[in-house]
């Protein structure tokens, strides 16, 4: 039998890297080295960092995802652009076109990105069944309600289907604190 | 025509003081003076500030909200209590009893506060009038829809009245972020 819940997972800030710029930061031939893995099918902490330098303040210490990507990309909350005094705009992971761009400082060298910068959208990764089960499609656009101390309705969560996925919501830091979720995570449902 | 609308504030960290803890901080016989009157009559931000010291990291220039109470009481967020290190709970303004402690640093010395450290209860200030035409009661918990581009419902929202209130609800930075309310505000509405 299939409740309709799921996980909510609380994603701090984070890096995402193509080749390109891991060398830069990190040194000719450098590569990401995996600490453990995420929920996410593929994906892992490194044991690398960054230092985001925004036009204000600078937030140290950084984790990187990987693998590597086709284009890096940074996902902060909206509390990290006030921190930054650089502002960033509620973005799809990947959809990075005309955003902001950020500097990175890495142990070897630093990257200027001229876009990159987001806000990640609150979002569902589920596999095609799983979708079918939850009816629900990819690209749609749900509620979801997390039954907390806090409680709240998501509204505007987009559903990302792919057979590689796991199923998992993903909020910021931000979003979390909002409902008091905690960073072992909580649970939600989606209200249509 | 009443709409059933009314204005959403968003509340930056603060610290309101007893008038021993005033003079503690900023020197015998000193008062806390005026900088710019808020939205609820009466209260007002004052042009000192102290710094927060939490077991792991402090937050410096806090404002303090004037005029002095009963009881020494700081409002942070979540998001605040990971960077300070110290833990807080959710409560309404005034329920401080068994809350976390925090030390406040200012120009003359300091105050090792041993309760007062909150998140505030998001709330809906209103005069009995503004309550009776909204449907609702003091204490009454209601939820608040925030039609942003980030929209969502906040659940657990506490209505507060008083003669001397102004029509106007209260979240903290996370809340705020987790739907992208800038900080001019935004508009809310109650769903019973």
């Amino acid at each position: 039998m299939l409740d309709n819940t799921f996980t909510i997972e609380v994603s701090a800030r984070h890096v995402h890297l193509c080749k390109k710029d891991v060398e830069t930061l990190f040194g000719a031939g450098a590569k990401l080295t995996h600490n453990r893995d995420l929920s996410q099918p593929g994906e892992f902490l490194t044991n690398q960092k960054v230092d985001l330098v925004g036009s204000k303040n600078t937030i140290k210490g950084v984790s990187i995802l990987g693998p590597e990507r086709e284009a890096s990309q940074v996902e902060i909350s909206m509390t990290d652009t006030f921190a930054l005094g650089t502002p960033a705009a509620v973005r799809e992971s990947g959809n990075i076109a005309g955003t902001s761009g950020i500097t990175l400082v890495g142990t070897h060298g630093s990257v200027e990105l001229t876009e990159g910068l987001i806000v990640a959208k609150r979002h569902i990764h589920m596999t095609p069944e799983q979708a079918k089960q939850l009816g629900v499609q990819d690209k749609q656009i749900v509620s979801v309600a997390v039954d907390t101390d806090r409680p709240l309705i998501f509204g505007d969560v987009v559903i990302r289907v792919k057979p590689t996925f796991a199923l998992a919501m993903h909020v910021d830091t931000d979003e979390a604190n909002a409902c008091c979720i905690p960073r072992t995570g909580a649970t939600g449902r989606i209200i249509l």
